[in-house]
């Protein structure tokens, strides 16, 4: 079973899972992500996987058999699980509990592709339905405090199988990142009246040198302090805390912007590897006038490494304003 | 010229350093460090370098010349810079700093080597006693108010070149990582009267299980709640708050444990990538009591990928007691 610890001195989290050194590639393999076996994720390879939570299928086709389009599953090698208690082990100074949460993997094509951009813009919106399906299921044990839907494409972006797929933790906490976005919007929005990420979808409009693209619904930009190079989020324009209450035409607008957002980013840098996750608002319904949700792509282009883990910092080669300008003007 | 800049939201900072693109190994390039140009840091190649700041040397021999064991230079590629002024330019909603700073190189041995772990003890103590001697030389400057030093062992750790060398950067402000040891430490102090650290190195030695070696003036464990498998740290039993105060005999003593535990982390794992960084208390003395310098190894045996960058949590597959176990067996 995992464990969640925190660090006496910082507080922080981490979650000990020694079941995960079981994965198909081993801690510290240097091997790529193809694999000579049998792929899990591919149609026709169902039984490799557990059974499905979800899935969007044609009509007269059978769970866990052929005939889907994007397939969710628990994670084989869960970080964290699904437990019917809490218990914890804390002392005065060492704090531990098991690590209760759900893991799963939405599989976004039933054919073999390795990169998100393959996907036509409707392939998009599917994949953005399966992510809100899960999380409104989710959402419905309020235990789990937070959802954290991340997407690794590419191995050196972390990815352990190249079959696109990404993941979705739930958490009986709020993470730090998220954490100390809620409080710095909550903060912004006491003082101002206003949502900061409207602020920033604002001023990115008007000055436009950090615009990606606007579309009508949802714009696209690279933020003023970025972690990495090419780093770009997308927002929805109108005011929203959660995703997961998005409407399917609002996934429609979204799948066509994500879809966009990785051509260009495909385009410009030669199908670089990325992270990308969604930052929505806590289970909880607390966040909904100061929170926007939204997505963060983030390039893995260099390596975070000494000085990033010894500053929190990051060192950042390229300006957002020369990476939004690149990304604007690259033929599609 | 970098940049500071400063996330409205999360009230992060960055360093947006253009001039670091120039860099021999490109952003994204995927090929390994290994050069078929001469070396910039090998004896003979002192012209390739900016001139040194300082260097261990054989006596009668001369600056920039060979005949040294330990040399510093600046980084030719710097991510902050020496200005002599900062200026800023905020706006109610963005605050940007010219980056000012030092960026400094300490190449680690004249010959060729690849991997830290081929010094001997005395070869530690002699690098430490660079690290000493520039982080002395820097602490003069009140205008840096943090400094750190790392180490990149490998590619797959962020070295972008390959012969051993660790890297010093001077900031004008305390980087989080950092100000979140020192918060919670004060907490700690305030609360107890108590060094959390001492409590934690009293802690190992009593409890063995995440000990992997205690020496008499220096211990390795494994923290309770570790970010990366195989994480290790050295600290001093005897309470410092800062590195650069130590002794030569301390420095003997340091270079004999960081020896030890790169000998181990080689052995079990094969050589593994890895950083490391030293924490001391910031140059401006207020940490004297609560803080505890130390170091702090981070095998890099897999990515930080979409879940760590989200959460800023991480996922370790391998408990610290299982770490320590293995560290403390292995035969040297």
């Amino acid at each position: 079973m995992a464990e969640f610890r925190k660090d006496p001195i910082t507080g922080r989290w981490v979650i000990i899972a020694s079941q995960r050194a079981q994965r198909p590639r081993q801690l510290g393999a240097a091997s790529p992500t193809r694999q000579d076996e049998p792929c899990p994720f591919c149609a026709g390879n169902e039984a490799m996987t557990p059974p499905e939570l979800w899935a969007s299928r044609d009509a007269n086709t059978q769970a866990n058999a052929p005939g889907w389009h994007v397939r969710v599953v628990p994670n084989k090698y869960p970080a964290v699980e699904n437990a019917s208690q809490w218990h914890g082990s804390s002392d005065n100074f060492y704090q531990a509990q098991n690590g209760v949460g759900a893991h799963e993997v939405i599989v976004e094509s039933a054919d073999h592709l390795v990169n998100i951009g393959a996907l036509s813009e409707d392939g998009f919106a599917n994949v953005l339905r399966a992510y809100r399906a899960r999380m409104r299921a989710l959402r419905t044990e309020r235990r789990w405090r937070y959802l954290l839907l991340y997407k690794n494409q590419g191995d050196r972006a972390g990815a352990t199988l190249e079959h696109i797929h990404s993941q979705l933790i739930a958490l009986p906490h709020v993470p730090r990142e998220a954490a100390d976005e809620l409080n710095g919007a909550q903060a912004h929005y006491l003082a101002t009246q206003r949502c900061i990420y409207c602020a920033i979808i604002e001023r990115a409009t008007r000055e436009r040198q950090r615009l990606v693209f606007g579309h009508e619904k949802f714009v696209a930009l690279c933020p003023f302090a970025p972690r990495f190079a090419y780093e770009t989020w997308i927002l929805p324009r109108t005011h929203a805390a959660a995703f997961e209450e998005s409407s399917d035409q609002d996934l429609l607008d979204c799948g066509r912007a994500l879809h966009e957002i990785i051509a260009r980013l495909n385009r410009a840098l030669d199908d670089p590897p990325f992270n990308y996750f969604l930052h929505s608002a806590p289970t909880d319904d607390s966040a909904g006038p100061h929170y926007h949700w939204h997505w963060e792509i983030l390039p893995q282009l260099s390596r975070a490494a000494g000085f990033e883990l010894g500053s929190g910092s990051h060192i950042n080669a390229v300006a957002p304003e020369q990476a939004a300008k690149l990304l604007r003007d690259v033929a599609l």
